[in-house]
């Protein structure tokens, strides 16, 4: 990535040098306290853009357009795009309408409200004009730790799944599938799925991860396959297409998966194809594992096929993005004339889980163990 | 093979004038008998290019370098190849040497190796030298059309399953879901997998068919949208993992597919993802049909592990290629340092394969009721 280039959403490209966070992470505020700085991750890894968040209906495209994806960090650019909010109007009420429309802006990942109310309602309600804009920072900011740290843990937890497998191995790598991207740049840091790998890979414990390259968006191929390599982490790309082949051939140990909304009865709306490794997992015996925050239930849904599916632009399907003789090129596929449809995600049944990863430990995929571990919540 | 011919199918460049057959064909022998013609599906729908097959080595490389691809097209390929070995050596032992490089072209598609000898063995062994030429000739010509007629065949067995679908959808359009192509290019003529979907069309039945993109090389997206874009066949291009969700959304009603090679007992060696497909059909109780002419079915294996899975190049994974302002392209999508792996078929146990369709009938996914059909087969 020696292409840096720093761009506003809605203005021209500004070529500049390199900007970056002390520690990298996919979201930030600048130092000024104007403007909420993203990586942009359509380009990735080809090249690094940042761009620049000045106002909510920036943050809106930003999620939209899928300059930042994955459900947390989804959330914390909501709660990030009230700060901006706040600092762009003078009413209460043009703030809730402001906010509004923020939470709109993708329809699956249930972290989105969650982090806009939480900011909106939870932080902001008791304050003043006066501390509304230092309270929304704070706000904002303590959710992007939370988060952090809610990874952080989702790795402490998932890493005894790992050990296990690992004391069977003999010595050979365990071999772990991931679809998408739930790696630090769809979170905060550590990223969920991603994070027992790390911890893992930080106790010298030989894992491989096969990486789905997830279309139509290639997240896995793009954000993944970075992530890991950048970490130093055995991976290799496969098509979505070879997964089923490889659990045939036990040549998977455990698949690993984030999720964009899992219900309180344990059904998993993950970007679409989640559902079909999670048939093969179970046909071949595989265990089939989810990591999520607990930001990701969603307490008042009971059926997963209550979760809104986003439907997105077809276009997605029928061009592919990639980097040819020092640029990117947009390519299409199919025929000109031909239609595409592009269902962004799928949802898994809780009866194909073998359980979820979370901050405060493993649970079964049942609404009774679920509850069990975080009994505070309710629907 | 720098022998082409070249029209852009997308683009204004003509630099010759397009060679077609009078009916179009994937492969034909062209008039002075000297050159095996066919089409390189390598960059269709965006380019028409004809290639020229002067040598086996020019067949071999039209098969491993997937210009021609799909099992009865393989088949059909390696008996011009044949063709190509007699008219090129002196000896029967160069013959049979020449013969038996063919034959190792690809390893899962068994019509290749069906193919060869049934020109090698059947027509020519009886032969001698001066009529031999003429016999290698007719023995291809003659499989060509019995691979065509299997096909139409199929079209005309497959039919009522189409019919008795329709007469449930009240006038709606039959969903019907394919991975891969398994249409003309792949064979003959019909195709095998859309010799159905082509009857039903003609009957006027109303169909709708999913086209599964199949990475990594994109063969739904490129042959099988464009083959029926050209049939005016109503289809959608969709992401190989969108497939599950539609099912659960009740949005198929068939799944159809090809097959490279199924064993006697009925398990199915596919473009890989096929396995995928048919465990989500099972799990929403979609028929699941494979699509065959006999020639596909291997006699004398009776498991599916048995059957060799061909790897091939990572950079098909790696690298997508398609058309931006005018031409070809090829982008590399994931970081340049990240490993890939390429298989390119799997293997769907015969448990979940509602039946065959082949050129005698319908029969179920069990030895006995393939044996059933085609009595005469020996291990």
């Amino acid at each position: 990535m020696e292409r840096f280039k720093t761009e506003r959403i809605s203005g021209d490209v500004v070529t500049s040098e390199r900007t970056e966070p002390a520690e990298t992470r996919p979201i930030w505020l600048d130092k000024g306290g104007r403007t909420v700085k993203v990586i942009d991750q359509r380009k990735l890894p080809h090249e690094w853009i940042i761009a620049d968040l000045e106002t909510v209906d920036d943050a809106i495209d930003a999620i939209k357009s899928m300059f930042v994806r994955g459900a947390p960090l989804i959330g914390v650019t909501g709660a990030w795009g009230v700060y901006l909010a706040v600092r762009n109007t003078s009413s209460q009420q043009a703030l809730i309408d402001e906010c509004s429309r923020l939470k709109l802006a993708r329809p699956t990942a249930v972290n989105l409200v969650w982090a806009v109310d939480k900011v909106l309602v939870d932080v902001l309600s008791a304050r003043d004009a006066d501390g509304r804009l230092q309270a929304a920072r704070r706000g904002a900011e303590d959710l992007a730790e939370e988060e952090a740290e809610n990874c952080r843990l989702i790795g402490v937890h998932g890493l005894p799944l790992i050990e296990k497998l690992a004391a069977c191995k003999g010595g050979q790598a365990v071999n772990i599938l991931t679809h998408c991207n739930a790696g630090w740049l769809a979170c905060v840091a550590y990223g969920t799925a991603t994070a027992p790998m790390y911890a893992a890979h930080e106790q010298n414990i030989p894992i491989h991860v096969w990486v789905d390259e997830t279309r139509p968006l290639n997240q896995g191929a793009r954000l993944t396959a970075w992530e890991l390599g950048e970490a130093g982490i055995p991976h290799t790309v496969i098509t979505d297409n070879a997964g089923g082949h490889l659990m045939q051939e036990r040549m998977v140990d455990l698949v690993l998966v984030g999720t964009d909304r899992t219900t309180c009865t344990g059904d998993v709306a993950n970007k679409i194809g989640t559902y079909l490794k999670a048939l093969a997992a179970r046909d071949n015996g595989v265990p089939f594992y989810v990591a999520l925050p607990s930001s990701t239930f969603d307490w008042s849904t009971k059926r997963g096929k209550d979760i809104p599916i986003e439907e997105r632009d077809p276009d997605e399907v029928r061009y592919v993005q990639g980097w040819e003789d020092g640029a990117m090129h947009t390519v299409l596929v199919p025929p000109e004339a031909s239609p595409a449809a592009n269902y962004a995600f799928d949802v898994t049944p809780a009866r194909l889980v073998t359980g979820f990863i979370t901050e405060r430990g493993i649970c079964g995929a049942s609404e009774a163990d679920i509850r069990q571990l975080f009994p505070e919540k309710r629907a």
